[in-house]
């Protein structure tokens, strides 16, 4: 984590300390599911300080809120609220595509089944929700409170609108890059958007949040293209998960939606018979790579992650906020594009 | 449903439209699930009118805010919200148990699969959330919706812990009755209280609405065990489930545990033997049927029911609301233990 940048770690404690209260204040076991998938127990219940993810969007909310004029400690519990919502996603993701590791330990499925997992991701976007009455100790009018309520929920559907989509995208032939970029601008930077709106509009007017939205929108597009560069060309070191492991899978991830819309001829039937297989070995893995480098994929992600990065980078002249928020808001941007984990 | 108090029917046509006028808005084929659950239309997509359930809950919580004072059309973005959450808990509750008909109808998740359904329960139960913002337009206050949502949630999340504690039950060899009672007023009575707290609140203060709360969860322990009732000796024709079903899917309902509860020595032994094969065959669901005969499980199970019915209905002389209003709850409480649906 040291090649974050150095605003992760300065919220990384508030962040996890106000998630840790807000879970930790409940008895039930079903809490303890939550626990571990945060990383906080193991699976006996003994403390441990497993990997928690980066907090992105924990750390972006909190961003926008002291960009725009608060103390931090005033955006925790919303902080928390947009992370437990990812956390959430995560959880049942993890269902949904059958995935048995997640930040290098087992799934809250695989050891807890799954309609335990089902029910504990639920509950976590239940106290997702609960978390923002804390706000109130933060005097923090109830007018605004319902518009932190309406962003957060908001998010979360277009979240699971994405979600629906790239399921549903795994029973089809064939995505266009449109299809491919509504929903990972649905699942992916709904809630980054959410997140920067909620953090600004605690201290600004509803009606001047936009921008955020706008620059959390690139952001999230931007983010989702180089997870899913990741996704081919990354270090099981890093990511925790083995290289081209998205082929293994199956995902329609932009990469492979991309040579799919690329190829024409004999390469496409290649392409699509490779992909219409049960298993796809490690031979056909070793096919598709070199199709890749044919097509030049990687350059062509690449560049498209690119794009959205400068209209991220861009947009962020737009927001109401000064220099030194700004470069936070630069930093993070970048760090989001070149990151290998 | 002619047997159903007339105020069901009364209400019923408004809560439809309420409901529709939600999902019907959004346009992704994600929402048609949800319709479909609703039994609004058939897997095509072709209107049909299948059964929604008895909307119980949205019809309490429109008794509880016309008993307090307001017009029943005030209420019904809030009695909408609490049936999408009872909605979107069965969605998943089929897909935790297995289940593969609901309302004899196919479940969600057996045309859809898991992972979808898993998504569209979570994105029902998230707007229900969005659904309180209709509250706006029917004047609520900023304060008054805040308080909805806590009790939205705060009543959801004693729902997810309840069916936490009954999915536990299933891996454990024996759970006394005071365990059984805790997961039902976790698991059922959560939501009953909910709604009638919901509908009071928006005209009374929140500080006069423990009575309500009283109510709901004697009502609701009450309406859980004739619901295990029936589960062993309903009929098909009327619940749409088997007889003796919850015997064959081995569920720790209320006749079983109170039968563990109760039984001694070589009795005991036999019970536990049974329920510990991997599949229970008509023989010992026979053999079990006349060992609840033997220990008056029925008559037990009957009183107890009649028991949490006589705390109710003592409780709505608490409610701060007139003698027609009474009346209704009345006849709402004495149809919920005596259907045989």
């Amino acid at each position: 984590l040291e090649e974050m940048p150095a605003i992760f770690n300065a919220y990384r404690k508030f962040i996890d300390e106000e998630l840790s209260s807000i879970i930790s204040s409940r008895e039930l076991y079903l809490y303890n599911m939550m626990k571990y998938h945060m990383g906080w127990i193991d699976t006996e219940g003994n403390l441990t300080q497993s990997n928690s993810g980066k907090f992105l969007r924990a750390t972006l909310c909190l961003l926008a809120a002291v960009s725009t004029g608060s103390d931090y400690k005033k955006a925790l519990p919303i902080a928390a609220s947009i992370e437990l919502i990812h956390n959430f996603s995560l959880i049942h993701d993890d269902i949904q595509d059958g995935d048995r590791k997640r930040r290098h330990r087992p799934t809250v499925w695989t050891i807890w089944g799954k309609p335990q997992a089902i029910n504990a991701g639920t509950a976590m976007k239940v106290l997702a929700n609960l978390s923002v009455f804390r706000l109130e100790q933060q005097a923090v009018s109830p007018e605004k409170q319902l518009e932190v309520f309406k962003l957060l929920d908001e998010s979360c559907l277009k979240m699971l609108e994405g979600q629906y989509l790239d399921i549903s995208f795994e029973d089809r032939d064939e995505v266009d890059l449109d299809e491919y970029i509504d929903m990972i601008d649905k699942k992916t930077a709904s809630l980054i958007e959410g997140a920067l709106q909620i953090g600004a509009v605690i201290n600004i007017d509803k009606e001047k949040i936009a921008p955020f939205k706008k620059f959390g929108n690139y952001l999230g597009l931007a983010f989702q293209i180089r997870d899913d560069i990741l996704g081919i060309w990354g270090s099981v070191d890093k990511t925790g998960k083995p290289s081209a492991n998205d082929l293994r899978k199956k995902k329609k991830s932009f990469p492979i939606v991309y040579s799919f819309c690329e190829s024409k001829g004999e390469l496409k039937n290649k392409l699509k018979k490779i992909y219409a297989q049960k298993k796809i070995d490690e031979p056909s893995v070793k096919q598709i790579l070199s199709y890749f480098d044919a097509l030049g994929v990687y350059d062509y992600c690449e560049q498209k992650c690119r794009h959205y990065y400068d209209l991220a980078v861009r947009e962020i002249k737009n927001l109401p906020i000064d220099k030194k928020s700004s470069k936070h808001f630069e930093d993070i941007s970048k760090f989001l594009i070149i990151r290998d984990f």
